[in-house]
């Protein structure tokens, strides 16, 4: 149990300081001596791994990513936001702190599967209400494989705005990839527009509808080149573009002649598919969101909204130049310049542009190359993890374009989904039955008349908040059915993302699946493991995951505007398995009256728990001097009747402690039950040796820091606190007249 | 008691169906018959006054309002929002549906106190949370006299993206105003921008400060006229500004010659003071902020934010021309256009120009003048509240322009406010005390030594969420204290407006106020009462109220970016007085577990009361039939066990209910007490012969319209459901097993 004492910021400890007046009979009153316990129990299960404290401040600011200034959501002032690293097994914690003027907001981890936390996974609407202005939400969950994954704004549009990063999850100490390279470096893409998301959202909204429009600008790591002199058609006061500004200077990743770079490469375009190249060298394709893939050697890698690949590249060209890494606009017809970066050759200086006219890059229409390489990649030889060689259940999704109202909308099976005020998980856990439609959506269409060449049809599609539930552990095939939009000779492409899990891509085709034939086709031998996988023009793609982590889980098309426009279902799964939620995810909808943040009861409720005015005082004396006034949580009062069958006071001092780690530690003791506390307990004599420092601690402020300012609960000094409690150093801290003090640090549901 | 059955939506009825098995003894467990009691509540204390519905949605939508396309908010598509028109003693209720993407909002009734009812004062951080995406909030208010008042947005920056309009409160039916008019005419003047809010903020929250700077344009009811040619200067695509769209044509009142006209003149400018006139014609003032006004005869009418004035103007100019209407900007210098609307004679065109050059108003520098008009309102004879002869106490509040941390703020005593995360409603009524800082903040400033004619020297100047609490029914003095801004040789004026009250004006003066001497000038005879007051450069204004509504009121400078840089106080009086607290304005901060929506409870609710399975399965039954499927409040415990201390099942039947008139039932009852239920009982076999009817209602589903989707609880039929029961019309509804039920139709504090 080393190691979990309160020593500092950097362990997470927790203390409980138990008065008790040992057990000579079962009766509530006996007093004799008093006996401090103090038990530790974080970090009780993972010694090795650490916890990346992560610090964020979310806020519009300013920024000209493409040298056209916008007002742009940034992270601690970056957009793209903060890298996040951590290695495997660590748990990431981030305090995010909403200061947004007017707007909510929430970040998904995308590509995190949130084993055991699904209410981590930042999905407004799905698995927690929306972070309010000036509130500070904490997201907290393990990064349990190595590998490349993304973060984004997941509420409303406001990804679009700038609201996303990298994450980089690396291996753990002694293990090697399975290929080599000297260095890795991030690459995240995206395409940018002047409008505000608001102003997105406006058109998509309206009637008639407006769309957004092909982008301004392309970004490589949050920079980008927009041609000023366009910028009247989109709005410039003067100043408000201007190219030499460093900001949008490209970036430029430097490389030592000779070394071997992994670049992991992530896109959250909000609309374009992308096609990346560097000038004269080639990739070999090792990982795709998070999974090793057998290396396949590229000249371009096509890249959709919500994959990440790490490629190899190595610097093995003339040297004394600088190239042009790009991107291009794939499967739309492009009306965005090519976006640019520079791969500087150590030591030329890293802005030199290269000698080269920057590649325009393949032929956007070419769905056969894309396709092909789509089918390319494998599981690698090793690392493969074979699929479930049947499925319990397949459902078909035939996306089409209709009108509903009026309204542009894009449906699967005819259904177009809008999220509820309350969120899925929330709904589902507290059996909130009125939150959504309760009804299941349709695992399929009408196969047999349906031409997905033809123009849709605009019939009966609605909107809905219904959602798939499946049945926990079972294996479920999706085939995602591409078609003709409302508009002749058109179908687009859809990068599609599931939340919670990793697939295995079966298999791609072109025109209608045939359900009874195409699962032929599978590959069940070596079918790579994905979050996010495209839907190519016309075709279909195949997809199975088993139905394994419990939680709400959102599968949608990665289009911004796609999924604005209602391109996306949801997931239940094992929802009777998941642990208590956080009282943090909620507040809106239904789930307003399940919430009480800590710290919001008074001492009243003290008061109303029976106790001695003095047992009262000497609670508030002490926990006035913690920084966090946080106490009791209900099981205690279990463990003090039940367990104990004996009068005391148990408090938690709580230093560092984040307000979610305590619900952690609810939730830990509920599953352990009351037995084990036994064994945290240990002796008396042990527990009262460490209380003596405990107690040190707290009473002289050292290791606590600041407490801001001083607290006098009651208007009460110590000198006023019953006397006959001895406050020097020792083990005689008695408080007489307590029985079981019923403290209750929050409302639990 | 007619006319409170359930008969339509145009009627607000409460049923109570009562089943109880009369009382023989005090005995829990006596059963003989069943006998149904409904009462009626709602319309017992108010029969005259009607309630006024209002249904809105509030959004973002393109609109032109100075021919620049701009998102704007709106409500039911308009900016101005519709004009809510009254009688005194109406109850006014506004159901608002927030339909923005990502923000919330909330709205403050400006001038109307909300006796009463302080919950529904709109203020977000103040006296409710912010309304959320998605959700429906009510407001419900009573206007207690007859007057021009004001609506706007009171959360961020939102009053300045449109969101305003007016409410018109006319006196009792046979009740006449002491001035004579034929047509009265509503005319709500406004500054625009065309920068978002958000890009306001940014500026104003930005190291360097960008001040929002000077309107783009002045508008009259919403229309104003820009200059397309200038819109590089703040953004302008191809047909984003059009001077022929009809939206920016500009306002006209059309007129019949010899008839005279009540202008009902507000305004609710960003920033601008305005000077309002109409050419060729004299105007009478009568009317201020809702309060007769001895008539003042004006060619000019000066108006600053957040006031009202009626004005009387007789149509007896040339009658062959239209006039030009116009505003113009004073106390600043102006930068900014006359705002146009053209007086119409009848029949001439309404469009039809004037041949006149629109004046450019009085000298915008000419203080003496806009102090000599706001000296010269005084109450009507006839109906002058003469303020108390002395104040219990006198708060100086001193503004000056100051940087805290490096940010731009306005303080006052050296305190700028910011708002706390839990609004000072809610904290100060649920003794959250850890929700803002307890402290008091100071009632005056160095008078000594300070020189308001000095640049500000920005010394000690914090951010701060303390509050001044005042005594109730107590006297205070207000006296607002002008100064130099940290730029040499300004003051700016600025319009104070005060929540909750009218203040009546004692006094307004040039230089420092001399607090031992300048209390001689006020006049005590016939003062104004108004709620909002300039504070003019370099000046005093002096104030006094009657802290006698209990609540929490901000207080603050109605100039939006003054606001947003912490120019406001908040005041707490008669807390304990306060009413309990609506759930829906609690969500927010500390009150996130304050706040459970009805009908957000499950049924297992029902079943932890102890309650026979065959009951909970009756009242299911009942309440699925039903369109809300509301249930019991609280107090009903009390009236089950101790007024009639007898088995029984109370439901409340409820159609057309508002969820915010559920919680005025609630805290009407609790005012009530228990011995007044005596009264709406009436007798078993009056109450029985209402239910009969009541009961054929909800079965036969006649009234209640389409249910939507039929509910089937717990997956039982009518027909599982215990055969004891008779079903069949008439007085024999038994519920055998239930002794007192504990249904809570929601969690109360």
């Amino acid at each position: 149990m080393h190691g979990c004492w309160l020593s500092g910021r950097s362990v997470k400890v927790l203390s409980i300081l138990k008065m008790i007046e040992p057990v000579e009979s079962k009766s509530y009153f006996l007093r004799s001596l008093a006996v401090f316990h103090l038990i530790c129990l974080i970090n009780f299960s993972s010694v090795e791994a650490r916890t990346r404290h992560n610090k964020w401040e979310v806020k519009y600011e300013y920024k000209s990513p493409d040298c056209y200034k916008k007002l742009t959501i940034t992270i601690n002032g970056r957009s793209p936001g903060p890298t996040i690293f951590a290695q495997q097994g660590d748990t990431v914690v981030v305090e995010l702190k909403n200061s947004l003027w007017t707007e909510n907001v929430a970040i998904h981890w995308h590509g995190i599967r949130q084993l055991g936390t699904p209410w981590s996974d930042g999905t407004a609407g799905v698995t927690q209400c929306p972070i309010l202005p000036g509130d500070t939400f904490i997201y907290k969950f393990v990064v349990d494989r190595a590998g490349t994954y993304l973060y984004h704004g997941h509420y409303g549009m406001q990804r679009a705005a700038g609201l996303y990063g990298s994450i980089i999850v690396s291996l753990p100490d002694g293990v090697s990839e399975p290929f080599s390279y000297d260095y890795d470096r991030s690459i995240i893409l995206n395409d940018w527009y002047h409008a505000s998301t608001n102003e997105q959202a406006a058109g998509l909204s309206a009637i008639p509808f407006v769309f957004v429009g092909e982008p301004q600008s392309l970004l490589i790591n949050g920079r980008g080149d927009y041609n000023c002199s366009l910028s009247t058609t989109s709005g410039s006061a003067a100043g408000f573009c201007n190219t030499t500004n460093p900001e949008c200077s490209p970036y430029s990743l430097t490389v030592v002649p000779g070394k071997t770079y992994r670049l992991r490469i992530g896109s959250l375009t909000s609309l374009s598919a992308l096609s990346f190249e560097i000038e004269g060298h080639g990739m070999t394709v090792v990982e795709a969101d998070g999974n090793y893939v057998e290396p396949v050697a590229i000249r371009n890698l096509y890249i959709y909204s919500g994959e990440t690949y790490s490629v190899l590249v190595k610097a093995d060209q003339d040297s004394s130049r600088n190239y042009w890494a790009t991107i291009n606009v794939v499967s739309r017809k492009p009306a965005t310049p090519t976006g640019l970066a520079i791969l500087n050759y150590y030591p030329k200086h890293p802005q030199k542009h290269p000698p080269t006219v920057p590649t325009t890059g393949p032929l956007w229409n070419n769905t056969t190359s894309r396709l092909a390489q789509s089918l390319a990649f494998k599981a690698r030889q090793g690392f493969i993890t074979t699929p479930p060689l049947t499925s319990d259940r397949v459902i078909v999704f035939l996306n089409t374009q209709n009108k509903i109202d009026g309204y542009f909308k894009w449906s699967l099976n005819n259904l177009s989904l809008i999220l509820p005020q309350t969120p899925y998980l929330i709904a589902l856990k507290e059996n909130l039955t009125n939150a959504f439609d309760q009804g299941p959506p349709p695992d399929g269409y009408d196969f047999a008349n349906y031409d997905v060449y033809s123009v849709a049809k605009n019939v009966n599609a609605t909107s809905s908040n219904r959602i798939y539930r499946l049945r926990f552990n079972s294996t479920v095939d999706i085939i995602l059915q591409n078609a003709n939009t409302m508009t002749v000779n058109i179908s687009e492409t859809h990068p599609w993302h599931l939340h919670g899990h990793d697939f295995w891509v079966l298999g791609y085709g072109t025109g209608k699946y045939n359900i009874s034939s195409d699962w032929r086709k599978y590959n069940l031998v070596n079918p790579i493991l994905k979050n996010t996988a495209p839907l190519h023009p016309y075709g279909w793609t195949a997809l199975r995951f088993r139905a394994d982590n419990p939680g709400v889980w959102a599968f949608h098309c990665h289009v911004e505007s796609h999924f604005y426009m209602g391109m996306a279902v949801v997931f239940e799964e094992g929802i009777e398995k998941v642990g208590e939620l956080p009282s943090s995810i909620k507040g809106c909808g239904e789930s307003k009256g399940y919430h009480r943040p800590y710290g919001s009861y008074s001492w009243s409720l003290i008061y109303q728990s029976g106790c001695s005015a003095t047992a009262v005082v000497a609670v508030e004396y002490l926990f006035c001097n913690l920084r966090k006034r946080f106490m009791i949580l209900q099981f205690l009062k279990d463990f003090c009747s039940t367990l104990l069958a004996s009068p005391m006071l148990i408090a938690f001092l709580v230093d560092a402690w984040l307000e979610e780690e305590l619900d952690s530690l609810r939730i830990e003791s509920v599953e352990m039950g009351r037995g084990i506390w036994k064994q945290y307990l240990g002796t008396a004599q042990d527990l009262a040796q460490r209380w003596k420092k405990e107690r040190l601690k707290v009473f002289n402020h050292g290791e606590f820091g600041n407490h801001g300012s001083t607290c006098s609960p009651s208007g009460m000094s110590r000198d006023a606190i019953d006397p006959r409690i001895n406050w020097e150093p020792g083990l005689s801290y008695h408080l007489p007249g307590i029985s079981c003090l019923h403290l209750r640090g929050r409302e639990l549901n």
